[in-house]
């Protein structure tokens, strides 16, 4: 763990991350002493901080951080969380104040085996995400109603629960993001009214684009869902998931979800 | 500065109140060692508590460290955080986790002596609250939207800015609940899909039942906004201000907000 560069797991009780969310994370993968993809992580990172006003801690700066971390932690869940730093009381930001960088290292989560291959189990979460532009795509602190979502089901068999906005449009997964295949052709929700923009998300774009595979990003319904003809969702820790199972609904054959997969591990380091 | 009963002011980074914004707060005022409205708030505390599933302190714990800081602090603003706590990896609460209590004394902020008399001015936000039935009413730890709104202006001599949701229905001002009379009768915004619902709005209401006053609970228009007699905002440290000033429009004389301005301050503590 460290916290403005000192070896530590205290922050200030007056961090406005604490006091109003105030700030933007990242969870990254490290494996064999490398962090996957941290330069588009670190892109989304200042993109994120760009949209909220607060300054993004350099690029060397964060990179050494993280070369020291890396040493202790070659296979581990990354997390960095950057806030406004601690201020005065209310909620105006203060333009003097410094950031606060925090970085923790975990270990990796031990999903099933099969989950990656012979996909996941899913279900609707009923809580729907509000529709804020201003906030839309940034992973900032302000998760609760992940944390409610997140909260809905304990079937440890269910590996994650998707998201619909206020209007019913289909959004995400309660940590990852959704894409869609129907067609021979690529789609995936929208997210300038809600949910977060991930790494993994753009990289499947990217992929797609190389390909010349055609990729929509749009609204999506749940009778899209429901027709499509395979599902899956992306992150930077479990990379990418087929969906076998929504409800009664179900599915078996995932090639093209393979393909991809595959590519982004290909590509991972 | 208390947490968790000791004096300090550090948590943990793994706080799910830093995570996650996954807690909730009450600001009040002490006053010459009283903390005013304390079973007030801790009535809301405790509502806000058990609708995000989190387990709230004893009033009787509370009350006990409230009562060593007012000792210390008799004239303050008072703030307490309840977080639910430290945990695994992940959004989904666990219930095995214990809470975390933080309580923080600051200074009264010093006001001019003429908003409470003659009024302030206002301007409206920008920022557009979103919709959010879930998390409607709570003071809770996701705030955001209102470092973004309290953001929009620099100008010292504009005391508050006014919020409207994305339907264009007016909410609240950036940390205070919203009052309008019209005819002799008092209105408030619904705040069923956002806003904060204070100890001080409740304190209106039960004034205007108490006088046989007509309040409404309702949407209210920005037109409403602009053709009521009086308008006035209130929370737990500023107690009530009128509003003369909102945009291009003014207002000068407030016989009502001053009556239950005098009330208010009457049964303050």
């Amino acid at each position: 763990m460290l916290v403005n560069g000192k070896h530590g797991d205290l922050i200030s009780t007056r961090d406005r991350g604490l006091l109003y969310g105030d700030g933007v994370f990242r969870t990254l993968r490290t494996s064999g002493g490398q962090a996957l993809q941290w330069p588009l992580h670190y892109q989304k990172l200042q993109n994120d901080c760009a949209l909220l006003g607060i300054s993004c801690p350099d690029f060397s700066l964060l990179s050494a951080e993280l070369g020291e971390l890396l040493k202790i932690h070659p296979n581990s869940v990354m997390k960095l969380i950057v806030t406004r730093g601690t201020g005065n009381r209310g909620y105006a930001p203060s333009p003097l104040v410094e950031v606060t960088r925090i970085w923790e290292a975990s270990r990796l989560p031990e999903y099933p085996a099969d989950w990656a291959k012979k996909g996941i189990r899913t279900r609707w979460c009923q809580l729907r995400l509000a529709q804020q532009p201003r906030l839309a795509g940034i992973k900032h602190l302000n998760r609760l109603e992940n944390v409610l979502a997140a909260g809905e089901w304990e079937d440890k068999d269910i590996a994650e629960g998707l998201l619909m906005d206020a209007s019913g449009n289909v959004i995400e997964g309660t940590r990852s993001n959704l894409f869609l295949v129907k067609h021979g052709k690529l789609v995936t929700p929208d997210l300038s009214r809600c949910g977060v923009a991930g790494v993994q998300r753009d990289r499947v774009i990217e992929w797609a684009k190389r390909q010349h595979m055609p990729v929509q990003v749009r609204d999506v319904s749940q009778d899209d869902i429901l027709q499509a003809d395979e599902l899956f969702l992306v992150n930077s820790i479990m990379a990418l998931w087929p969906i076998r199972e929504l409800g009664t609904k179900h599915w078996s054959a995932f090639p093209i979800s393979a393909e991809i997969q595959q590519s982004l591990e290909g590509a991972a380091g």
